[in-house]
């Protein structure tokens, strides 16, 4: 079974891709898949290690700034690295641009958690050596980065050299002409300490504007007892050297620790020390033993299996495990647009997460699911603020794009403007109620982000002619900005209007205590909350009687075609070839917008209208966006249009194994990884959650043999097997339950296989 | 009567102010009212020297770039001050900060065209004197910035000492949270060389990204025969020092001599130098001389004459001269934003010229209009270089600002969409051929204006419905920005798209063959023109039926009204204090845009149309910007309200001399000093010019008792008085004509009063 990613290219172009493929992470630490030993001289490369949510702060620099832009913007650091290990055979430093490559493999074991790299080598002189390098980053340490080296003489070589450092002068990689990576500000952090001591390397940085710190505690050991050592340690960097006789096989480890201000407080040296002390007695060995015990629960309950088809499964599993590897697990960090895995879009967080992202972990793996919304919630005095700034009288306005919650947006029609985001969260908060029930986080967490946003909605529309109107906003087609009563956007402002108004009866009913609390802490009435419902009712939801669907926007279908038949086809992505006005000026879309509504909130349109929109908008959409084509794909699948979801489908499974938009270097596509699970489980599954309960329409797309997978649902696990003439349930653990399949009930005994056909 | 400005100020905040209001100029030099001595270390200054066009390019920085954002802007210098004269009695530095002031005075002579100060002052160790500064920029030599400091004693002192400088190193002044002013980039320019010879000091300055360079070459006399002399040459600066003793009366002078590339070439300090020779035995009255010559045949047709309140007439007159001083006469010149007086806007040619200042210059001073037209012609193919960049196949988008041609600004929804700048420019060289019947001009530059205007509306509107519709572009309202079918812009490029086929038509008549050659290299043909005439033709223009106006745009009547009754003072100007998306979200307009429309092209809508919409739109307009006020007056003079536009005409009229604005320190409005002209001659005369000749329809506001002004029109020269019961014309130069006083046609004979009662 594919469980293993092989890529063994050695060009310029595919190693930076690699670098990125090839990542390693944990939700806390990431780092690329660089060469311990670096590359030829004239290689481009992006060396990257990440701690999610650590960032400094830069000026944005406008040209003309209007009231309200931030001033400053927050930026992921790529912080000290550890890669670096060099190895002298006889004085011939090896490089896999000198002498002659006998035999060369990469490996990223996506069951057990670490990547290698083989490597059979003949140096210039004709020195034969195997090397084998593996690394992980733990799932159980999470700040633990280790590297192991296996050296093997196939020659008579007298002696080996191994140089090995951790470096604290380290920069970001800047683009100033591709606005999807950063443009600017490359060095963000000095180093602060640096030494050596018995036992460690010590760097510790400081950043330049937040004053956040991160060390790295580093050990080494070549495994041997007879060998020559020697440290040195220079302004910003430590270099270790072991030298011994070629005579044995080397074992050469190098554990290196992170940590910092943000998950450990002040004493970001003592606490990465601490740590390292604890794993003193792990060998390698160990280490990937309790990596792969962590990665055999994951499968469990998250592997999708596709019987048929080898490509799309490595598809499905890289993009499943990369999810993994990106999420953060703790109270200050989430998913950013790249995960850990390179630096575009600075380590933002985006709407991507709630739409695209938490869906995945929502059904597979409620706890993570939720941390991410508390990770929301911790944020919502920044959203409070900036609601303020915007000039609202109350409510919350998430950020466009932040790490710990200041707006980073420079560019507000494509940015701030996108005020769904705030619907976008309270719809997750929604949905993560639907499938727990979780009382508990509805009053601490759902209740109060849910009226905020609600609050929002009231101080944004306005009602005219006895209908709710937002203007000025833009909805997630960037080729359309501040536009009028945006489809996506209403719609989803209704959901978040209604429920709001929902979860404060919820409470008057469950909790009346406590929402008294609640109501006068946030100055909330029983007056305010009927308002909601009105404006919720009488959301208005444009719609084209001509062509019978849900019209983008207010004046969206008044404009001219784009003629995509005609445009060359390095014209795309357009917007980097055409002036956003231009873009404003025509019909065409950058990505689902109204299907996406459809998607998330189907049931506020009879089917006609979600078919005509589909076929409408399919036609004049260029997927310039990576989070289109699963959402196609789910809506097409849902529509009964089985090939054109299976199309669309396989352009998510492998988007950046293919590199099919071109920027994999920056960093791997999060959201459309995300959205390969949505088109599987959502689309072809045909899974939605609602407040009946579960329901499921499975369709088996041709090439196939079967397809199965897990949904975790109210504290039940149910496997789900699609195979050409039946559909299998079985619920693992848990109570029974009734769920609906293709509009039957169907009810499930624990531990009881349950076959429709 | 008024012809001299006085403002005897000595606070920080005034001096300010003072700076812009005493400022010199002639279109291409300009010298803020500095002192000469300086100020007290504690105070503000914007010490200034300016060549109109003279300027460097900039980085712009984006915290987002997106495609077709401009690279660099082009930003006016601040260039070599040469206005330093400090004076030592006894050693005492005479300041007006130290010892007492017992007399002071400044005037602008408006008449005489140059400014004055006038001090008695008491030395802290009591010596008293009297010094007077006066201070020319010349109308006659362009490039002569000449000071004279007289000095009489009246105690005993013993030893007279002047200290004269000129000085290279100058930098720019930045305010980066005003999006009206510079933001960053304040040293642009070096010394590129600095020397002292036996009768001039010479320093040259170049700029870091144009290599544009200016010279100034600087004489000085003390007018005595027994003085001691010494001069020094440092890195930057030439100081001259007079040393004298105290027994006479000092006459002193310097005069300044400025060159630059864009004028004189690559031998600036030659050029420069040769000028000073010419100017040698010219003495400083003299020069006053020739200056009042200019003047006085300047305010012959230029006056505006209200008898029966100084203070407005004063207002116009300091308007006009205003306009004179800062109006280019030279083809790479036009009239910036602020003039030569300040620093606000960079130095950018707006639409304000063609709109607010052409008009003035056409009815008063032809030939100097014709040039604004001339430089436009200049920037053509930028232009068209622009329409290429933003996408268009054909056509020509003139920057919406610019020194040289290239686009310059870096906030697009505000700025390069501002579309209907071309539209602007075709309608001014309409007016021009209008007023003149210059076939010459509409040949050699009209025609190719009009023709590539016309194009550029092709490629940005589309047909749908049989009608012509104009998408994502912002009107002259920055309050509401990328609209679609905004009012204002369609009618203005019908009027382009109708004369572009127009003038094709007149030059087939009337010069078929240069009409062939120009239809060969701008490969135009009569199919692309009669598209022209029917786009034209059916050009959608949004009306409303409910309240029986114009809509600004498809979308503007279906916003919210903003709530100006209950916006605190304090808040305005609404762009400083709130976010561009708060304030599209509503109905509130910053200036005039469907009325300035309604001005601009009065026979489009029936007078219903224009009044309802003149009182709808008059409820929701904050005037924000200074372009606003002159268009209402002018358009409540047309619908009869004369109390109104008495009132906006007030505001109009002194809004520098009071700093109604706030921020006339940054520079003169100069876009509503030309709107006080449009509020008197367009406003209560009522004039028109239209393809039927000139129309007026005079009214006296109530507090006057007569209203006197010139007009030029087709090589006449006509005077209007309007008194009480009565309109006087007279038709002083040129042929007998006919025009329209309130509908009916009278004739003027050359040399014979019409009185009209």
């Amino acid at each position: 079974m594919t469980w293993k990613l092989t890529k063994s290219e050695l060009d310029n172009q595919n190693l930076l891709l690699n670098e990125s493929l090839l990542s390693l992470g944990n939700g806390y630490l990431g780092v690329r898949g660089n060469f311990e030993e670096g590359y030829e001289d004239t290689y481009n490369t992006i060396r990257g290690t990440y701690i999610n949510a650590f960032h400094d702060e830069i000026e944005i620099s406008y040209g003309e700034k209007l009231y309200g832009f931030p001033e400053t913007q927050q930026k992921i650091l790529n912080v000290i690295d550890a890669q670096t290990v060099q190895i002298y055979f006889d004085e011939e430093l090896f490089s896999l641009y000198e002498g002659e490559v006998l035999n060369f493999e990469r490996n990223l074991h996506m069951d057990a958690g670490y990547a290698e790299r083989i490597v059979h080598w003949k140096s210039p002189k004709g020195k034969e050596v195997h090397i084998s390098f593996r690394r992980l980053i733990s799932f159980v340490t999470r700040e633990l980065f280790a590297l192991e080296v296996k050296i093997e003489l196939l020659s008579n070589v007298e002696q080996v050299k191994i140089v090995s450092s951790v470096n604290g002068d380290v920069s970001n990689f800047v683009d100033k002409n591709d606005p999807r990576v950063a443009s600017g500000h490359a060095k963000r952090q000095s180093v602060e300490e640096i030494r050596k001591d018995d036992n460690y390397s010590i760097i510790k940085n400081r950043t330049y504007a937040t004053k956040l710190e991160v060390a790295c505690v580093t050990t080494s050991s070549i495994g041997l007892e007879d060998y020559e050592y020697r440290s040195n340690t220079y302004d910003t960097s430590v270099v270790e050297t072991y030298i011994c006789e070629g005579n044995k096989a080397i074992h050469f480890t190098k554990y290196n620790v992170y940590s910092d201000t943000l998950r450990h407080g002040k004493e970001v040296i003592e606490k990465a020390i601490a740590i390292q002390q604890k794993l003193k007695v792990a060998t390698f060995e160990e280490l990937l033993k309790e990596q792969k015990k962590y990665l055999n629960k994951f499968w469990s309950k998250s592997d999708v299996i596709i019987n048929g088809d080898s490509k799309l499964q490595e598809g499905i599993r890289f993009n499943l495990y990369q999810l993994l590897q990106s999420v953060g697990k703790d109270p200050v960090s989430n998913i950013a647009a790249k995960g850990l895995s390179g630096e575009g879009y600075e380590g933002h967080y985006f709407w991507d997460t709630e739409i695209y992202m938490f869906p995945v972990f929502l059904m597979t793996n409620p706890s993570i699911a939720k941390n991410l919304l508390v990770h929301r919630y911790s944020i919502l005095d920044s959203a409070r603020k900036r609601a303020k700034e915007m000039g609202h009288r109350k409510g919350a306005l998430f950020p466009w794009r932040t790490i710990t919650g200041p707006e980073s947006s420079a560019f507000f029609p494509a940015g701030t403007a996108q005020y769904h985001i705030s619907a976008d969260i309270a719809y997750s908060y929604i949905q993560y109620y639907l499938v727990t029930k979780d009382e508990a986080f509805l009053r601490d967490y759902m209740a109060e982000v849910l009226f905020e946003t609600a609050r929002l909605w009231m101080d944004t529309g306005h009602m005219k002619n006895d209908l709710f109107r937002i203007d000025s906003v833009t909805g997630p087609d960037e080729y359309s900005c501040i536009v009028n009563n945006n489809y996506y956007t209403n719609v989803m402002a209704k959901h978040n209007l209604l429920w709001a108004a929902r979860v404060y009866n919820l409470l008057k009913e469950k909790d009346k205590n406590y929402l008294e609390q609640l109501s006068e802490r946030l100055k909330l009435s029983q007056l305010e909350v009927d308002e909601w419902s009105n404006a919720g009712e009488k959301m208005y939801l444009p719609y084209d009687e001509k062509y019978k669907i849900n019209a983008q926007d207010d004046s969206f279908l008044q404009k001219d075609r784009w003629d995509l038949e005609n445009t060359p086809k390095e014209k795309f992505p357009l917007l980097l070839n055409y002036h956003p006005l231009t873009l404003y000026r025509y019909q065409v879309c950058k990505q689902a917008d109204t299907v996406l509504a459809h998607f998330l909130l189907e049931d506020e349109q009879d089917l006609d209208t979600i078919e005509n929109s589909f076929n409408y908008y399919e036609k004049i959409t260029t997927h310039d966006s990576s989070l289109s084509s699963c959402v196609f794909s789910v809506m097409a699948s849902k529509l009964g249009y089985k090939e054109k979801a299976y199309e669309y489908f396989r352009e998510t499974a492998r988007l950046d194994l293919e590199n099919t938009h071109g920027n994999t270097k920056d960093g791997l596509h999060m959201a459309n990884m995300g959205g390969t699970w949505l088109a599987i489980v959502f689309g072809f599954a045909g899974l939605r959650v609602k407040e009946i309960g579960l329901s499921l329409a499975p369709f088996l797309p041709d090439d196939w043999e079967s397809l199965e997978f897990h949904l975790q649902y109210q504290d039940r696990l149910i496997k789900v097997i699609i195979e050409r003439n039946s559909v299998t349930y079985l619920l693992m653990e848990g109570e029974g339950l009734t769920l609906s399949h293709k509009g039957n009930f169907i009810y499930l005994e624990p531990g009881k296989e349950v076959k429709v056909s």
